[in-house]
């Protein structure tokens, strides 16, 4: 038995699954004005941040969560330099961002400043970017700076939310996506954290009706392993403002340091899994407004 | 807290995590001469089977692992006529491999008859195909089977084994890998379970030492989620007797009804991780008989 005291468990009610990291100690825990976020020293997965009971990174497994947020994206937009992120308060998603050179402005804008607070006590290493003079940090509802961005402002617009209940529930909307649209330069992308293609395919469904509906094109689905999440497998979605199909991935800088992502993993990433793409071409195929 | 009554939970001690899922009823559990199998119904994943404690596979997402041990190696074999699967009790990966009409007789060595059996109650579309004249089913010492085979008997070589330690230590050992290249045809090609990517690196890396003392050539290993596995992510590593690369995988039958593998998911499974990748070059630079 998990005793408690030597254990974080997230349950995972509707799947029937549960995921356990053994703990050395919880070194904090508050409750910020929009959530609760818990710090836990872990045995082997370094630290550990849980927000509301949903475990939402660790020292040992983020950078391949966060390597396929911000790179793929960013090496399938010809010049991205205008860069925003919605969440993503751990800034580690912001980190990858500023790696790359074309980038000249990323503006990361989190409703909750404690989570950034909190990494840069816990996770400093996924902080060490926001001193960087092309970084900015918001502290505020992200559907409504998006809503008030200067139409075609931005390069490319990457969702990095919690899951689609409580406060990020407003990053999973058709209402949120056509502000993102409007704010999208000519050529511009978006992409979106999408959860477990085996546990959340509806989720993923709602975000390319969603996307569609507002004249988002080429949806693409990238898969990745996510070993502290719901199910282990993770997936996020682009999609482009205005093109019948994403350019191909630009090369890879050899300069990237990365630990998962390289050119192979990224095209590798976007392969469907038989049942994804069967799923894909039966709602592509339905009527629009179901 | 998991009430034990209501959950199975798999502890990883030497990684400090564990999978939990939510139980119905454990419906069978057994001594059998070499390992405990358990079933129990959960609530949703369907069947689990569980051996000495550790996850074997579910009714949900068995579908993976099975497909992704079989269908790349045959595919890959330019005629895939004569195949072995050392351990798989389960039945599933036999059922996989007699899809492939170039097959034309599939022999299943695991050394527990009781994991057969148990799967044909519990796992009754997994045994579906043990019917078929091209199968057949023996049950005794994988290793000392391998070791009587004819030389140059064999096209493909399945390794479907539990984790390396118990019953199935011995086929990951130099031996054993020495005695199925003595069985395999020319032109003829292995694969392995390989355990996780992110928690098993040494246990790859011994794979690929063992493979090349013995004479194989070309390791190559493919990365899939395994969402009962520990770390949620799994790999199956493959060889060839005596070519220098792995032949291009020949195109996927369009009578083929899989749910996880196609020919893009082939290919994407092969990429490296940035990680993986420079662990690899590493260990191939070292001298051999470190």
């Amino acid at each position: 038995m998990l005793v408690p005291e030597h254990w974080f468990t997230e349950v995972v009610g509707t799947e029937g699954s549960a995921l356990s990291l053994r703990i050395r100690a919880k070194l904090h825990e508050e409750r910020s004005p929009y959530q609760t976020i818990s710090i836990y020293a872990t045995e082997h997965f370094g630290n550990l941040m849980v927000i509301d009971g949903c475990t939402m990174l660790s020292s040992r497994e983020n950078f391949i969560y966060h390597e396929m947020l911000a790179h793929p994206v960013l090496y399938t937009h010809p010049k991205p330099r205008r860069v925003c992120i919605i969440g993503g308060g751990d800034c580690g998603t912001l980190r990858e961002v500023l790696r790359h050179d074309d980038v000249e402005e990323a503006i990361q804008i989190d409703i909750d400043e404690r989570v950034t607070r909190l990494a840069e006590r816990f996770f400093p290493e996924l902080t060490e970017a926001n001193t960087d003079p092309r970084a900015t940090l918001r502290f505020e509802d992200g559907v409504r700076w998006i809503q008030a961005a200067a139409r075609e402002s931005l390069d490319v617009i990457i969702i990095d939310s919690t899951d689609p209940v409580g406060p990020a529930e407003g990053l999973f909307a058709a209402g949120f996506y056509r502000s993102c649209h409007d704010a999208l330069a000519t050529g511009g992308l978006l992409v979106q954290q999408s959860e477990s293609p085996l546990f959340h395919l509806d989720v993923i469904r709602g975000i390319y009706r969603d996307l569609k509906a507002v004249g988002f094109s080429a949806p693409q689905t990238l898969f990745f392993p996510q070993p502290i999440y719901p199910s282990g497998w993770w997936s996020v979605t682009m999609a482009a403002k205005d093109r019948a199909a994403l350019p191909n991935p630009r090369p890879t800088g050899s300069h990237m340091a990365t630990r998962y992502y390289n050119a192979d993993v990224h095209r590798a990433a976007m392969a469907e899994p038989a049942f994804f793409q069967r799923a894909r071409r039966e709602w592509e195929a339905a009527p629009a407004r179901q």
